[in-house]
């Protein structure tokens, strides 16, 4: 039995694994090294089928179910025991890079192309999820796909988000799988018997530390909302100051007013805004609404819940001149992984000759909600200085190499377990 | 001679004019009561198409100049002199209103079909112009059209400005030229007698007063600057809010410092963020690039002279992580219009028992250009609650079958006199 692990890894192959992810790049490629994938858009289509035929090649069984997450399966010895499962997302920012999310589910890719090389069966099968939407970019919030089959959030509380076209996310999906009916239909929901995803860090810290793996063992909390400011558009060259309701001004003193709320010393707490769309966005018309977004983490649930809280009265004490609606979109809280997956992690990356660290993830994954059904874990490749949601993120094929081989070893403990 | 104006005014058909603006305001037609009808859109197009017809109907002869201004001339009994000219523009803010520009062609129109069915001749030609892209909403600056014509810009400087969807101001223009080549090409320049722009206020004076017209003797001066902020793109979740370089954040630095800049005690300075285009504009990135607008105006030159001049110095001092670039687009000193052309529009409020007051304007307006070539002048209309670039614009038929009138007794006292 000792030689499995060394027989899968021997099976994996670090070119296969980087062109395939080079080809998946290509596909809504920006700015040479960036893509721009939106969920179900023509881009994820095509990165879906590839991804179907790669698996298929791999002898796996690929199925969808009615969230729109690509399920690709590598029987175990034991069909009906329950699957180990690792994924991530194929879906990226606007401007996003090549690595973020597709890494995951490529990595798991990679295993069942090993597993298949070598003529390897587990015990349990081995199951690549490739999760829905997990972005936001395109349909808010992210992680629908993780949400609804996990329960979190019923999917027919998203059919009706719409993206900047006016699509509907239930549009999007009812073409997708319609433009999938060959595969077959997998139904929502399931217990596994764990989950490991594998991502990029999209942070700092690998790297800096010269460390080839991160063993994540929490994920902080994130909380998301949308301000709108309604106020009246007005004449530019007429309209006094004095008398206006300027709905860009009172943006502004909001945001101030958001800066103090969420200052923190020490640097921890995260407060961005990211997002802001202003009606009529024209030069010399004062603006008569804004629409802006807020995101909000926090490793801590109680200060995650006390500043989040805060944040309509906080937005509602500032304008001066327009009505503020704040709703909250998303919320996530922290988590922390399942030990034994996290020492299965770990175990693998010394097995393999890696330095590792424990580590908290600042990132949100799907992991966050596979979480509350299984025990679940994740592991880090460092990316280079820690930029993610960006064209220039990268992460080295040696890296990413390394990260796949500790993917396979803790995946292979896991269903052998 | 002394009955020529009653004649005149005699002639106008309030109904007519009404119906026809009703007509013309609803292409483009938003929110009911709104238009959106971008300079050199389809919906543009059509309109001037309608506007051409309706002319040919009263018996003017249309041309077009290189810049798409429209021409529409009633011919006098003195064909070799200086023409006596009105007009406006009749492009809209992406959600603006009915009358706001248009109403200043169609009043001139009516002038023209009450000069036919009345079978009157003025010594002087009239003219009646639709200025191309008043508004600069869709390509900026706004007043291209008489800029070009005026010789205060260069027609070419404008032909590689891009609307948002990446069309150049010289290949719509183009496209426009072409499809109107079954009229007569016109020069660009001239030198009319005398330029009288009819507008809605635009703000509450008139209202406030229960005045019917506005004698206008001035307008104020505008500098418009686009401000892009160059920062960095990140994730929202591990980026460090210390180790940002977040350029919604910097927006907001340089938009407080802004209106510490512009803040006027006596709230006659007008400053307005009206544009902000943020990149990548997702709620979970950092943003990487802002741009935004910059909209300042104020009678008197000196005024506007300093505290325009000290925008980009602000800008640069406020920001703390973006690379900061301002850029003047746009400048029209104030001005004062032509004591012959006031007083001439005066006597004509007078005559027409009209009630009304001398005032300067807030907006900028084509007559700012024309002003440069030959006496100018403008007249006024209430609007309600002095509201326009808004779809709640709204000026009453009664009050500018008032306007309608007073322009043609000035007209006609400008081409005969």
């Amino acid at each position: 039995m000792s030689d499995l692990p060394n027989r899968l890894v021997g099976a994996i192959d670090s070119d296969r694994h980087w062109g395939q992810l080079m080809r998946m790049g290509a596909i809504g490629s920006v700015e040479q090294t960036g893509v721009d994938r939106p969920c179900l858009s023509p881009g994820d289509r095509e990165a879906r089928r590839l991804l179907i035929g790669w698996a298929e090649a791999a002898g796996a069984t690929v199925s969808v179910d009615g969230a729109g997450n690509l399920w690709l399966r590598h029987e175990g010895t034991q069909p009906d025991a329950a699957a180990v499962l690792t994924g991530s997302h194929m879906d990226t920012q606007p401007r996003g890079g090549r690595f973020d999310g597709i890494w995951g589910v490529m990595a798991g890719l990679e295993v069942l192309s090993a597993l298949h090389a070598s003529n390897l069966r587990t015990a349990r099968p081995i199951e690549v999820v490739a999760w829905t939407n997990e972005e936001g970019a395109r349909f808010t919030p992210g992680c629908m796909g993780s949400m609804a089959w996990s329960g979190d959030t019923p999917l027919d509380r998203f059919a009706s988000v719409r993206d900047e076209a006016g699509i509907s996310f239930g549009d999007a999906l009812a073409e997708q799988l319609a433009l999938e009916s060959d595969l077959p239909r997998r139904a929502l929901g399931g217990r596994p018997h764990c989950y490991v995803e594998a991502h990029i860090e999209q942070g700092p810290l690998l790297e800096a530390a010269g460390q080839q793996i991160g063993v994540v063992t929490a994920i902080q909390g994130s909380r998301w909302f949308t301000v709108t400011l309604d106020g009246a558009s007005a004449h530019a060259g007429t309209a006094p100051v004095s008398m206006r309701r300027d709905a860009v001004q009172d943006a502004v003193r909001a945001i101030t007013a958001l800066n103090h709320l969420t200052h923190d010393p020490d640097d921890i707490l995260r407060f961005t805004v990211g997002r802001i769309v202003v009606s009529p966005n024209s030069s010399n018309s004062v603006a008569g609404r804004v629409t802006f977004t807020i995101d909000l983490r926090h490793p801590d649930a109680a200060t995650l819940t006390a500043r989040g809280d805060a944040i309509a009265d906080t937005v509602r004490a500032a304008v001066t001149s327009t009505a503020a609606t704040v709703t909250e979109v998303f919320h996530a809280m922290p988590i922390d992984f399942d030990a034994t997956v996290i020492d299965a992690v770990e175990q693998a990356a010394v097995a393999d000759g890696a330095s590792y660290r424990r580590m908290p993830s600042g990132a949100f994954h799907d992991a966050q909600f596979v979480a509350g059904i299984c025990p679940s874990g994740m592991l880090f490749v460092p990316c280079r200085d820690g930029i993610s949601h960006n064209v220039a993120e990268y992460a080295s094929p040696e890296h990413l190499a390394t990260g796949t081989r500790v993917l396979a070893r803790t995946l292979l403990a896991l269903a052998n377990g």
